[in-house]
């Protein structure tokens, strides 16, 4: 990893110096720690977060550490080394070559991979350690729908299983609502058994391709903890390898689950190959928007064999699932010409494009047997690309977006006769009471295939915040049922994200994520609010801070108006002062009500409260006028 | 305005100078325009956002500049001299007097204001042109619901229908989605009679205190659009008179409808006064804690007495509503022992302290007919405070809360009764699942009295970023029928919000109060997403970021990747660049679909698609396979 930008060797040695600690920089009371499995090599890495006990004169209790979901990879574990230049290590290798259904080729199976292999061009941005592609043995399904349907619990499964529980500590506080889960089925516990059904029956995915044994297993579906996915890629315009392979660790540092690389300039090849081998989490691609660079960006030049060989390429190198528009059937492209903004999807617009340049269907549609083909022989994952999104509130909903959400409805079936993992891409820009309506179609028509959803962005006026237009959408559709959200940065409409967009779009789609979670009352969602409001309960500022999704930006701000050490105990805010503070009040309140066990003034009765009020003032007097007494 | 900062003068001076210019500068091709009303003292600004044509190669045609609801008062208008020591000019000084209701007082009736005036400690600092406060003559009542009760159409209510109708011009696309309201009444076009009748039923205010005759008419009630309110205020730690003024400026500027003065440190008096005189929106208060300040930051020593003159002290400096919560009743308070979080809201903590203190009902439910005695003598508005609203999504829509909320609902009717106007707060934390039961509580026990509600957060987990977790609840409450949303800034929980904190909470709470009038869908709402989304069709970037809600970060982020000047009318963006532009492939695809008439293509029937194919192609080749024309 070198060229491709304009920075001295020197700026750059240091720029690589300062990113490497930024990526590497374990999160401030946090530790990572491995839960074992069923077998040694199961190894499954959370985030550890140590709490500081309760203050003495609020009870002095042990806070015992709260345990988060870690999507980070093994760039925050300080024993082991990272090597860019060779990769992470495999944590799934065994498992596949275990199976005995995959072999080893000799060379890369795609026409165009073998030409860059012998681009001298390419020589010095090529990652240095590529291995031999896998491929099913011939007559052989290597995808997890198969191997469940087939009863099989993979160490993938279990691996999952172990991850979703997100094991809890005794004294942590479960405390939490209900919910309301529009029929999902949140359990309590996820056993291995259950992610096997719930991937053999199409409710769930796990996206692993066999060629990108690195990642750390995870599962999109429901029943689970939804999901975020992050989108990176260079475009003709800018950004390098390394700019972009610095966005994928950055991205999964804070929580991403998914990566898609939606690259569209020079060297995608190149530049995907660095991103897969160093990649903990599934990455994701729209292999359109490489074989449209194959015929130099005009899209009618496109062919099935190019398409093909695309797919492959990509399938050997480890992409875990390709969108892919095989639902922009050329009788829905005219449905979008009174569109007050058209077609606004890349792949969608390219395939219409397509469709009416040769008055033909879409070559997706008509070779989709044949693409789930190639996805078996490999377990790539289908995620079906919504092409006629909508790219405004006015276009929402509209005949065009919910005929091509019916057909990804057939094409859902089709893939899962093949044992193909599916999901279905969701939209766009919805306005707020539209939203559900997209859930519902789509849970009915794709029979409860994972959905993943962009946002929904739910006004169209906010360039420059549609990080925020979208969360809301995206918070919603996740609470009705939504298992995945691509997450949208401030700079959606206006350019390519930096590293700090990257990093308010994943921060804020944690959030919806999580709030959907809540509303969902997926088991154990509410521990980590309940720790982080009894910690700003108890003004213990640097639990609080660690337990935020971002304890860096929640230090900081607080330390604008507060910067001093004391302050970080202090019993007090910068909101009120020291003298005038809600939450001392409430622990005065709080005090007082549980040692006078004042139930009758929790009566309704006029009588009774007199009572009360006359026996409450003798007790306050006999304290001494002392107002609030710890036993 | 000089002192109370560390700056030197000459400093202080060069600051006031830029801030000056960034709260004056006129957005980008706007321009203020006023209209009349069916007199010459009726003129109702408005933003007018110009835009450019059409390209000539997309149609040409003109498109009609946009409307939009102005909050940022004279500031903004070229054509005054604005002079913060004067004060703004009295938009309805003329109007206040003609109803010959009032009686202007020799001098202040508050002995704390009178102590005030005399303190040479403080002359420095005191607004140099502080009227002589306004009351109602004896048995008069002087609220807008009083004379909207007996029929009258005030020029308030007159101002009011015309600036809610944001006048459409011709030519503007009013296509929008049904909307679900949920009961509300979103008429196409407000009128004056309608805006009365609302007022004299309850379901909206019109916060207007006589002595605030500056402001600019507003109306908050679940009919009309959605507002919101910013909370500025200085505290013991921090901030001066000069900042808490250019805070409100600012905060108007970007779209304000109201601003609450939360100031809990010193000189609390003073600065007030110095921000109603500089207010075109509404301002409100807590009282009580400025009562606090009195007696020294010890909840025990409040009286009635020294509360009762805060009231009156504030109602003659033109406060225009008053936080009260006096739903905080004693046999609530032990309702939270068991909370999480206690009791957050400062004023409920205080009472609640009090009550307990005392064993004594809260006494501003006691007095609560004496409040609305005073209330009525100056036009204050009731915000009825909800003390005991949840601190953290554990503790929502608990029993201390719901039953607070319902002796708001009493407390509702007896303000009624002497026709004194009234809104309720509302929360706080819950999580999505749980919102639409308080707002369905909300409008039965308060009959439809406005609901007004901060945020509320959707999870804890995200301190640094709560202006997010609480946009997603408050675009759905408002979608639900809360009228105004108070915002949430970055920094709450963790300090008092700069000049950049109050924008970004000003901004998203903007968003979540129009996706919720696009969801309900309010008449006219969608015209500027419309607008906006051709504009982003058209490639008409310059129209885009000033039709977006912050044209400045919209311009900035599209000029880190896009710098040059030629970018702005360039046909791609940085996210696909040149070749290969989604934006770019629809048009082509619409200009098909328009000019072939290809209704066959949309019908379903395989043979016809066939005839339809063969056709096309035919047509494709005769216009030498150029794929898109214009007719």
């Amino acid at each position: 990893m070198n060229q491709l930008t304009n920075l001295s060797q020197d700026d750059l040695s240091a720029q690589h110096e300062q990113d490497a600690k930024d990526l590497t920089r374990i999160l401030p009371a946090s530790k990572k720690v491995y839960i074992q499995g069923s077998r040694t090599d199961i190894r499954v890495p959370m985030r550890e977060i140590e709490l500081t006990d309760t203050p003495t004169g609020l009870g002095g209790e042990q806070n015992p550490p709260v345990m988060v979901y870690d999507t980070s990879g093994v760039y925050t574990d300080p024993a082991v080394q990272i090597d860019l230049n060779k990769g992470l290590p495999n944590v799934r290798e065994h498992w596949i070559e275990e199976r005995n259904d995959t072999e080893i080729l000799d060379t890369l199976s795609s026409a165009f991979g073998q030409e860059r292999l012998k681009d001298i061009r390419t020589a010095d941005i090529r990652f240095a350690h590529i291995s031999k592609p896998r491929r099913a043995k011939k007559g052989k399904n290597v995808t997890q729908m198969h191997y469940a349907k087939q009863g099989i619990i993979t160490p993938e499964m279990e691996y999952i299983a172990i991850r979703e529980n997100q094991l809890q500590r005794e004294g942590v506080d479960m405390r939490q609502h209900t919910g309301q889960n529009f029929g999902a089925r949140n359990l309590v516990e996820i056993t291995p058994e259950f992610v096997r059904q719930e991937v053999a029956e199409g409710r769930a995915i796990i996206p692993a391709n066999i060629n990108h044994p690195e990642i750390e297993p995870m599962i999109i579906g429901r029943n689970f903890l939804v999901k975020i996915n992050a989108n990176i890629g260079n475009s003709a315009l800018g950004s390098s390898i390394d700019e972009e392979v610095a966005k994928m660790t950055w991205a999964t540092r804070w929580g991403a689950d998914t990566i898609m690389d939606l690259s569209t300039g020079k060297n995608i090849h190149e530049t995907r190959e660095w991103i897969i081998r160093n990649s903990p989490v599934p990455i994701g691609t729209v292999p359109i928007y490489q074989a449209l660079e194959k015929v130099n960006g005009v899209a009618e030049d496109l062919t099935w064999e190019i398409f093909k060989d695309t797919l492959i390429e990509q399938a050997e190198q480890g992409v875990d699932y390709f969108t892919i528009h095989a639902g922009v059937l050329l009788r829905y492209v005219p449905l979008t010409a009174n569109r007050l903004t058209g077609i606004v999807s890349r792949g969608g617009s390219i395939m219409a494009q397509w469709c009416l340049a040769h008055h033909e269907e879409n070559f997706l549609y008509t070779h989709f047997d044949e693409i789930c083909e190639i996805m078996k022989a490999y377990d790539v994952s289908f995620s079906l690309g919504d092409g006629l999104r909508p790219g405004c509130i006015q276009d929402a909903n509209d005949e065009a977006q919910f005929s091509e959400l019916r057909t990804l409805g057939e094409l859902t079936h089709r893939a899962w006769e093949h044992d193909v993992q599916v999901m279905i891409e969701g939209p766009g820009h919805v306005p707020m009471h539209m939203i559900k309506e997209n859930m519902d179609l789509q849970l009915e028509v794709c029979k409860e295939a994972p959905f993943y959803t962009l946002g929904p962005l739910t006004t169209d006026i906010a360039p420059g915040y549609d990080h925020i237009t979208s969360a809301i959408g995206a918070a919603m559709i996740g609470w009705y049922g939504t298992a995945m959200l691509c997450y949208v940065t401030p700079k959606e409409h206006l350019g390519l994200p930096n590293k700090k967009d990257v990093k308010d779009g994943i921060i804020t789609y944690k959030i919806a994520a999580h709030a959907a979670d809540l509303a969902k009352g997926h088991p154990g969602a509410q521990a980590r609010d309940n720790a982080l409001s009894k910690a700003r309960f108890e003004f213990r500022w640097e639990d609080q801070f660690n337990l935020s999704l971002d304890p860096d930006t929640a230090r900081s701000m607080h330390d604008e108006t507060m910067p001093k050490e004391a302050h970080k105990s202090a019993h007090f805010c910068s909101m009120c002062g020291p003298k005038f503070c809600s939450m001392k009040i409430t622990q005065n309140v709080r005090d007082y009500a549980q040692n006078q066990q004042n139930s009758k003034l929790q009566d309704d009765s006029e009588s009774e409260i007199d009572q009360g009020l006359k026996a409450m003032k003798s007790a306050y007097h006999e304290h001494g006028q002392k107002l609030y007494h710890k036993v």
